[in-house]
């Protein structure tokens, strides 16, 4: 199978049925042999011995969670990147993805080719492989889901609930380049130049934390990726763990665009921990664990920053560096 | 929990967010312990030991799938079971499933609460759970996606490429109920009284063969559900398996109510076997197992009927029982 363009293909969905869609264009990226060439009624998986299944599923829509203009390639890849973040807030390993795709009446063979190469360039550098699907017309906006599963050892799954109090909190990578990002899209011009490709490629191509995720089993206490936003998805370990935390404002990562937004126009800081899309992981681990935790994240090759801690109390407490409450107008984007 | 209606129920999607939603009508459906109450991440699931996992998903889409007057109880029922019915076509156990919903501008929580109904009556009969999901919005139709897993002992899934020449082919329960539905509901007036009650419970309460599949493993040479039509699934197994199959209309099982149709207006026959939507089993078996054929559909309960053969060639030849050969318009419903 052959998914670039041939000189002879059809344009629409008038000229080219369901079955030679899944053919010529996802078929390829059945790559396991349980996906059964998306053949038979139901794809076949394994899990290894002593280990447990991960399920999650997460739901795009066009005009809410993207547009139809935006690259195609990057929707693919985000729609399977942000469920394999799931997984790596779990600390699993990636086993292969189902995927629902409702097409919107004139959707063009060229953005399903370039949708499928988005799937197929993220599964390819995470390791996994799609099993199955189901292909539908709509006469609304596009819509694409996607299950994704996984596998961790019995028993050494990361959950929300685990984080107590005088953990050290952590979090991976930079916070708030796709806040950022969506800011300028909308029309927001920032102050100081900054570099608009890193930004946009961490909104569009976002890298899920699986290495790191499956290297934190049996030494993080709590964990979930920020989609929300960092002060609501560490809110999420709060409520889950009945505990308070302290955000440290100032000890946030920030890519160098960034922090030079923010030197600008310091009010940012309050969007960049709102801002969500950031697919980082955010994790709880006992303060005798920091140097094992900054130890997993340089093999794994993985920033991580200690930004603040957990307290007795409810709710997540930001703090800006002279020591002052922050408090945000909303917790963080909700993607419904 | 309790997701029957209460006084104080908002009614539209302004005065109830995501969270709510979830809270009030698919928590309830999350009874397995791995799906940690739809709170986490992502849910866990384990495979019996020996087992291997198997996974489908279908999607339906307003006013193309269903109507979104059709009452919402059976878009739930139905979107699981088609689901399920993937899941008996390979022999398989159900453990879960995951729900995408993109709900649709305007949408009631009373849909909302019968479609959460329907998916709960039928995992209840099924003995199933809903393990994770995702609620978006559209400003199109109403889309809903589910991903159903189970597990299969190892190396004893049945597929659609083993069908042999010489094998019967066999179906269970009775064709053509839906299709005869379906032409109902489009204005059509058969001649003859019928029970439109059983015909519309049959296209919209479907009942998936999950004992009977489970009972073919190790007997059953090929199967697939009658999804697209009988002669378009029987192809399926056909093109899989590298056979011809011979089928014998004047044996297809007819309930009562769809008799009296056929013997009103002959030419209906051909719409029976076109008609799809029955979510029956379509399956081979050598001839020298037929009394073992009928033995387990006696133990699961299932009425099964032999209908025809497997011979050399490519393709299904179907005959009526004046040995003609009867060609379709068209071998099956197109879902796409």
């Amino acid at each position: 199978m052959n998914d670039r363009p041939s000189p002879s293909e059809p344009s629409t969905s008038a000229e080219l049925g369901e079955f030679d869609l899944i053919h010529r264009y996802f078929a390829p990226l059945a790559t396991a042999p349980g996906a059964l060439g998306l053949l038979d009624d139901c794809a076949m998986f394994d899990l290894p011995d002593g280990h447990s299944g991960v399920v999650t599923t997460d739901a795009m829509v066009a005009g809410v969670h993207f547009f139809l203009d935006d690259a195609a390639y990057g929707i693919g890849w985000k729609l399977l990147a942000v469920n394999l973040s799931d997984l790596a807030a779990m600390g699993a390993v990636p086993i292969g993805y189902t995927l629902d795709l409702a097409l919107q009446t004139g959707w063009t063979q060229q953005w399903v080719r370039e949708f499928a190469a988005g799937l197929g360039g993220c599964q390819t550098k995470y390791g996994t492989s799609l099993l199955g699907g189901d292909t539908v017309s709509t006469s609304g906006p596009m819509t694409a889901a996607i299950t994704a599963f996984g596998a961790v050892p019995k028993g050494t799954a990361l959950h929300r609930g685990g984080a107590r109090v005088g953990d050290s909190v952590w979090v991976s990578g930079t916070i708030g380049d796709a806040a950022m990002a969506v800011r300028m899209r909308k029309g927001w011009t920032p102050k100081s130049a900054v570099d608009t490709t890193f930004l946009d490629q961490r909104l569009d191509l976002p890298e899920p934390r699986l290495a790191l995720g499956q290297a934190l089993r049996g030494l993080a206490s709590a964990a979930a990726d920020v989609s929300d936003g960092l002060a609501a998805d560490l809110g999420h370990i709060c409520a889950a763990s009945h505990v308070a935390a302290e955000l440290l404002l100032g000890a946030v990562p920030l890519a160098i665009s960034v922090q030079t937004m923010v030197r600008a126009e310091p009010d940012l800081a309050r969007e960049i921990v709102a801002g969500g899309d950031d697919y980082e992981l955010v994790f709880t681990a006992p303060a005798a664990a920091d140097s094992a935790v900054r130890e997993v994240a340089r093999l794994t090759g993985t920033a991580v920053t200690r930004i603040g801690r957990i307290a007795a109390g409810e709710g997540v407490r930001i703090v800006d560096p002279h020591g002052r409450e922050i408090v945000l107008d909303r917790l963080g984007f909700a993607h419904f």
